[in-house]
């Protein structure tokens, strides 16, 4: 048996380590549980590895500090996910997916379980458990649980299927983005003759706005302004049009692409109200600009593809800091450009 | 050699016939055209078949009555599409694929060649030339072009890959739609093997929307309605509305599919103003209801998933007319339902 410490988990892609298979078969009672604010890969993961160790025959606990959203609630075993910071009991196993352990906000005291067990995709995740499966070059954490069910032997039922597919489909934005790879659509065309039905998982992810969400993403969108150069477009949302449209925060997300998809965008930004003089900012790059650098500009965090932050002010002050910031980066990355985009 | 007729041609899922092989193996100029407003999946089987039987050796000419639209002419070769009623010279064989042949539009006259070949993949083609190749269940032409190109024995290169995947991921709404097949993704799977890039692919067709066509989009869903037990929801298109926003009805396709996405919306409905008191109208059904029995009332065309027509009138008294007509649809089909969807 193979114990893959922190460090040696970078490696490049590898199978389902026998550790993780040997710890899984030889223990009776599991705990799995995903980062805060779950997504489409960390709950389709979790679910359809719980499904897969019940079948197995263990007795599993699916636990998380965050609810289901609701666009989730189609998965099978939703229902069954409990939330809150701490579950009651101790466990053999304890499984953290999708996330560095310390992403669940699960257990601020000791971890419940004498084995450890972290599985995940994300290249940032700093692998300090003993057993720690990270495969960067994984689509999804999804693709990873796919490989871990078929090295433990365990048939793939339908609904194991139809979470596992969801894990990868929501991962790539639907097969879109550029982590999409051959294997994840070969496992996703797998988890189809499984039983997983491709447009179940399209109309509860991608055709179950609210009424009052597409009015909002309509009025914010009414009032998109961009840079002279075309290069930087912007919404803003309002106290007002929550109060208007009967919306809160939770339903902007993902408006930000929608002034992204245009042409010639390099740089998009959300603006949000957050207090009567307080903005919260959210950009996104298209891929060519590294937006790293901006982030101390506006008081938050960020990577190359997004940053963001609070500023205080009015909207005009803090608009005007912000996209003066995101032009001296475009410029001084790419140079200036004068011509509108169409 | 088979020669399939007509009728014959609405068997199940074949492949390649070879004497569409024999026919293309033997010819020297080809001339390929597909349907009046070419979409990703003809323009995508088009071009990809042009470079496979050019590096064959042949002479090849793409020619269809309507132009590229923008957010196909990433696609290698399209540059070399020409458009127009009609094309000077003879050709040995004339193919046209995604569509039955009328529906390119093209020759009142006589048709340019000695072999016809039709290939698709629309059930309703009516095969009506002596060699059609009709298979409803391939998810797009595109896929049957893939293994067409694989019977010729010509191997697939980066730009052929690149045009086919395009084909099946527009076909299938980057692989959403209820037609998205185990067999379509291993394909796809192998046309990114082969160098197709499904970020390109995205940002060029999913993330190139012009900046005043995401303004008309906001305004235009910012007034967005709907019925009071939910299931209907409507938009309306006005000629002001173009004005303010400079665009055109071009620019408001796919936009009746953000009001279908509405949770609870059974029926979409698209309002387009083209006269002082004359209104465009496009339905389109979440997959339960039927629109088929709407034609008439709309004075138009329709399916089980589409219908549309054009009315005239004021719009108070057109909506009225189209919305109660939907209205009835719903309760003959599904019974009244009163609570409202969220």
């Amino acid at each position: 048996m193979t114990l893959r410490t922190g460090r040696e988990g970078r490696g490049p892609a590898m199978n389902e380590p026998a550790d993780i298979i040997s710890a899984l078969q030889g223990c009776g009672t599991v705990l799995i549980s995903v980062h805060k604010n779950p997504d489409g890969d960390a709950l389709g993961s979790q679910l359809g590895l719980m499904m897969a160790l019940e079948k197995a025959g263990k007795k599993v606990v699916a636990h998380n500090l965050d609810p289901v959203p609701e666009i989730y609630r189609f998965l099978p075993g939703s229902g069954r996910i409990s939330t809150g910071p701490r579950v009651n009991g101790t466990f053999d196993v304890f499984l953290v997916l999708d996330a560095d352990p310390l992403r669940t906000g699960l257990f601020t005291g000791a971890w419940p379980a004498r084995t450890l067990i972290n599985i995940d995709h994300h290249v940032t995740n700093r692998a300090e458990w003993p057993i720690t499966w990270l495969d960067p070059n994984a689509t999804a954490t999804g693709e990873m649980i796919y490989r871990l069910v078929n090295g433990l032997g365990i048939p793939m039922d339908k609904n194991m299927a139809l979470c596992l597919y969801t894990a990868i489909f929501t991962d790539t934005g639907s097969f879109r983005y550029s982590n999409t790879t051959p294997e994840s659509m070969r496992i996703a065309a797998t988890l189809i003759e499984a039983g997983a039905d491709p447009w179940l998982v399209t109309e509860n992810v991608y055709e179950s706005y609210s009424y009052k969400r597409i009015n909002l993403l309509g009025k914010v969108l009414a009032g998109i302004e961009r840079s002279p150069d075309g290069r930087i477009a912007w919404v803003l949302v309002t106290d007002e049009l929550y109060r208007l449209t009967g919306t809160t925060a939770e339903d902007t997300d993902n408006f930000v692409n929608f002034v992204r998809s245009i042409k010639g965008v390099e740089v998009a930004v959300l603006f949000r109200q957050t207090g009567a003089e307080q903005y919260k900012i959210s950009l996104r790059a298209k891929g060519r600009v590294d937006l790293s650098g901006l982030a101390m500009t506006l008081g938050g965090g960020g990577h190359k593809n997004a940053a963001g932050g609070v500023l205080d002010g009015t909207f005009p002050s803090v608009r005007e800091k912000v996209i003066a910031a995101v032009g001296r980066e475009l410029d001084a990355q790419f140079g200036k450009k004068a011509v509108p985009a169409p």
